[in-house]
């Protein structure tokens, strides 16, 4: 059996997740689809719309054979971080490629951009440097250095996020000296901007959330966009939960959590550089919303998805003493599993070096603290007593399966 | 001109607290009574029900003359520590005599309870933790210590909450070898069970948060225990904030805390000893509210005080570094003033030798951060926009005139 590799947020799923699935599957001739899904907090530095468990059932009912979680430690940083972390937990795994979608859509072109960014790293690096102090972006800054070091045309545009991270699998992939092969997927775009629902059966997730958020679209309208099961997924956890999770939910604990902050406690947390922690501490007195408090922080200096990610780690309290660029992949956690999933881990399992979470409360030499503390804190907005049962969850909950 | 001090917390303010006051002014002869008043969080490791603010309101109506806040450092501590501050400040403020009520009431036992305490303070503290060690309760290990010790029979009920508070006050004034006089007063009692609202005009404050809490009365039928002000006062409180404060308020936030630590940066908080951040850990898992993690933490070992105190330390995170058994009297913190207390501050302002602060935003050299702190967690439960207006009170509010 092989198997293909996909990281994913699904944040929520939608009909291009689908797509991407698919095509993975068959483009790589692939017997079984691992799925690498990022936890209760995501790359940009935002809480999952709805639980991980829900995520799960949604990747499995759209045929995904094994869901692994994307722990913490890289769900929640910047793209060679997560890359990381997610093409480990693969070659852990055994597939034999990572199929990603890219808005550039041809591999090639990956590989060579991977290969001239290491021979010219150096200079690149300090290019890169250059341009990022007259005020570029990391990913323009990026594509001005490579096109004057190597002065090569590849035409992979960098300000595109997905390229981004397709070049970041190409590295880890690299850097890993891994045997997992990377295949890119040409995604199928809108043409509209990110935050608008499309008029195709294809949108972004943020155009997804953006609507359901700001109360443009309800979920059952949403049948266009994604597959049946997903939207009554979502019903029921609006049903069971209460709500669907985003960063308003979290922001009087946000709130809450900077005001038991000194400058200098906070330039203990994970991120905090640069003294924005006196930004931070000045901005959260007046700020009435996240939006406002994300409004009063911002420069150009500090993008969104930055500061958002600082905010989730000031949320999780986490320190600089507990992660870092370079985590490790101790542990791999099945969060989902299909019957060939089972088949394909039976083969595998006794190559697998980590070891295999089924069960968190049957792991307690496996140190998960980091995304035990994810789940307490993705469950604060919850009443109780749904909150108490949904932290029981992350320690009780085997392997989903359908 | 002579002032009276007393010290108080009004949650709330009782027709008991008007008798003290008023029995303070003509027993000790002063022109000026001045109210010692604990912030937003009380020695019983509560949140006040009402803010300072509305507090102060109360007090000046119902008589005094300057209300002066009791740090948090002091306001949330066992009696000792407690009673060093508020005596400290009062001596600060040149009153002439500190007037308690007590159970007992008559001060000349204190006096010699207190005498007799320093005499054989090494017997007796040994005695102390023998008694201890077999389960007795603090106050009955003092009082069968100091019994077995001295053979004396001063016939002061240890047992008795006030009592106990009455001899901290004393032995604050010798330790401090203060000027200031003791001067108790006999408290009314209801013969009903504290949490009982009594049949006559005078009720514990116990009793009216527990009526309040329990939905057993409404705000506006507390007029038999009550003055009139204070019903509108506590009525306005409602209409504009949205409630009045309670422990189960704070319970999600407390909960998002404890969720934050491990237990080795729990140990890192005030008060937090002995591995009871194990218990704390465990339990909160699965408390549903507030009392249901005190039933699941308490013990004979730990009291519900205690263990509310700690609570109060870890909402506000107050590190072990930031807080003693010993903190000093730094300022003055001026929350209310009548026509006769700006006489009497023009008389004594220049002998007092710590700084006097009217304005927050004004006293940038006095570290008031605490105190800060306190009021900014005392608003979590606050919606916004009022949140972030209660907030700038702390910063702007001048002492409040009435």
């Amino acid at each position: 059996m092989q198997a293909v590799g996909i990281i994913v947020e699904y944040n929520p799923f939608h009909n291009g997740h689908h797509y991407h699935l698919q095509s993975a599957k068959e483009e790589t001739n692939a017997d079984c689809v691992i799925a690498v899904m990022s936890g209760h907090f995501l790359q940009r530095g935002e809480p999952a719309v709805v639980s991980k468990w829900a995520r799960t059932k949604m990747a499995l009912k759209a045929g995904a054979d094994l869901v692994i979680e994307l722990p913490y430690a890289f769900s929640t940083q910047q793209a060679d971080t997560f890359a990381n972390g997610a093409v480990a937990i693969l070659e852990h795994l055994k597939a034999s490629y990572v199929c990603f979608g890219s808005e550039h859509g041809n591999t090639q072109s990956f590989l060579k951009f991977s290969r001239l960014l290491k021979e010219h790293e150096h200079a690149i690096d300090e290019h890169v440097q250059s341009y990022l102090k007259v005020g570029n972006s990391y990913p323009k800054a990026l594509s001005l250095a490579m096109k004057n070091i190597t002065n090569e045309q590849i035409g992979l545009n960098m300000e595109q996020p997905n390229n981004i991270l397709g070049v970041s699998y190409v590295k880890a992939i690299e850097k890993q000296h891994a045997s997992i092969k990377p295949h890119t997927i040409t995604r199928i775009q809108s043409h509209y901007h990110d935050k608008m629902l499309s008029e195709t059966e294809i949108t972004s997730a943020t155009s997804i959330r953006h609507a359901l958020f700001q109360d443009i679209i309800d979920v059952k309208d949403l049948s266009r966009y994604m597959p049946n099961p997903v939207i009554q997924g979502l019903k029921d956890y609006q049903t069971q939960i209460g709500f669907l999770h985003n960063w308003e939910l979290y922001f009087p604990f946000l709130k809450y959590q900077l005001m038991t902050h000194s400058p200098e406690s906070l330039q203990a947390i994970y991120e905090i550089e640069e003294g924005i922690e006196y930004r931070l501490l000045n901005a959260i007195k007046e700020a009435l919303s996240f939006e406002d408090f994300l409004s009063k922080v911002k420069t150009k200096r500090y993008t969104r998805t930055r500061l958002q990610r600082m905010c989730v780690h000031i949320l999780t309290n986490t320190k600089k003493n507990e992660l870092s660029k370079s985590p490790s992949t101790a542990y791999i956690r099945l969060l989902g599993i299909s019957q060939i999933g089972r088949l394909y881990m039976k083969q595998i399992k006794k190559d697998v070096s980590v070891p295999i979470v089924s069960t968190v409360s049957q792991c307690k030499h496996v140190d998960l603290s980091l995304d035990i503390k994810a789940t307490n804190i993705y469950s604060s907005p919850l009443q109780e007593p749904i909150r108490s049962q949904f932290l029981k969850q992350e320690y009780t909950q085997p392997p989903i399966m359908i």
